[in-house]
């Protein structure tokens, strides 16, 4: 089988090095818009050969589109288009409004919308590691839009992944996504910028920063592109939380103006409920 | 020699398990306001006997306050009056309010205020590990403040513990402190509470957490005791990176509400920075 993966940085990469490692395919190729990261994925052993999309849509069995959403909002359906029977899915983290793009596409049934909840900080064939999806959770959305063929290989390849696989509505992982991961975001990129800013008067800041800051604040390195792509994308929900989440935070202000600690503790104590998740 | 540990939970507990361990000293004692808590600490063989506070200073040749901060302020100055030349350091996470305290008391010398960089979200002696301190900062206070003889012995105890030592006065530590850990602690505090506030109408919101949300929310499980004794006591400096923080996150709520993502973009590339610091 041969596996086709357009954009060969940290998920792409990451994939097509653990399914060639448990021998789910012998040929992976690969499409990149930038050729230098084409070129350093063939390096890297993460693709076999690089191809013009055209040709890697030719050639490809399965197709695995792993760009920023908004890029692959723009080529799905060229896709679709020349797919015929070859299975494509996405593994981007927004998922609605690219699945009401192609809603009516006359080839719907040859795609899979799926969302990997695994990832790092860091990005391009260089960030792609075989220790990559095992035990995490992999969304896959709108299910009954997806065709009996496409739908069972794109399982296959997520158990060969090692991922446990949840079913949701597009709209419904959106909203979900937006409290459990892209608001995650918002407040790294946030926290780091407070840090930053604070650094220009006291150059010193950083010196004592341990665990639990580097903790809260990794996500800030994440890449802004992709992120700027999801945070369009799902503009509506990360909206919504992030108003919610600056209330919260005024929950604590407003106790400090007031001195008013008995309810600052009881948010306290509110907040380790997330034990019952968090182990 | 022997130490005396008062509050054998995460912090002093470690810390007499490694310094055991390391053959700093041959015999611990230790004293808890919850009697279970000391109990278990002999269990756990962190101290080899639980005491009064008052036969623990007795019997000690150092001791090192573990407690909230809020508790050792209120101990501190009657610990130093019965110390003698015994040396007496404390391991809280605000130093300023509780060195103005002590400043003028005659046994001052005995004193070495200190913040060891290095925690955990647990507390209790059962989340105690040997596995601790190492490679992290540890910041002392106002050092010229101490006596040679009290300062060289907690030194060595930081040595001993593998860690690296950073002189600063109290009133910059606060400051520090607040910018790259407590406001950590907030937001955590803040985004658990914004995800539990959504659970309510979306009950399976938390199937797709994964591994960036835990990171950003992990200290959501620290000790609200604790920490309400730390936020109380670096009030100013905790509200002013508050404030700081909730403007930060505005703009990026701006930036939503007026579409302006070429503005986004520039906040997610300065937040990026953050990469010096953190590798």
């Amino acid at each position: 089988m041969t596996v086709g993966i357009i954009g060969t940085g940290l998920i792409g990469g990451s994939m097509a090095l653990k399914l060639r490692e448990n021998g789910f395919a012998d040929r992976f190729i690969g499409s990149d818009a930038d050729e230098q990261h084409a070129k350093r994925a063939v390096e890297l052993g993460i693709i076999d050969e690089a191809l013009s999309l055209d040709e890697l849509i030719v050639q490809s069995d399965v197709i695995i589109i792993a760009i920023p959403v908004a890029a692959t909002e723009k080529i799905l359906s060229g896709i679709l288009d020349k797919a015929g029977d070859k299975v494509v899915f996405d593994v981007g983290s927004t998922k609605f409004t690219m699945c009401e793009a192609i809603a009516d596409h006359p080839n719907r049934v040859a795609f899979v919308a799926t969302h990997p909840m695994w990832g790092t900080e860091h990005s391009g064939p260089d960030a792609a590691t075989r220790l990559s999806f095992e035990g995490n959770v992999v969304v896959i959305c709108d299910r009954e839009k997806s065709g009996e063929k496409a739908l069972k290989l794109v399982e296959d390849i997520y158990h060969n992944l090692g991922m446990k696989i949840v079913y949701m509505g597009s709209e419904a992982h959106d909203l979900h996504a937006a409290y459990v991961s892209h608001i995650s975001h918002i407040t790294s990129f946030a926290l780091a910028n407070t840090v930053l800013e604070k650094e220009k008067e006291e150059s010193a800041i950083f010196q004592m920063a341990s665990a639990g800051f580097e903790s809260t604040v990794r996500l800030a390195k994440s890449n802004p592109d992709m992120w700027l792509s999801i945070f369009m994308q799902n503009r509506e929900n990360v909206l919504d939380v992030l108003n919610e989440h600056i209330t919260q935070l005024k929950k604590f202000r407003s106790c400090f103006e007031k001195d008013n600690y008995t309810y600052m503790k009881e948010l306290m104590e509110n907040a380790n409920k997330i034990r019952r998740i968090l182990k």
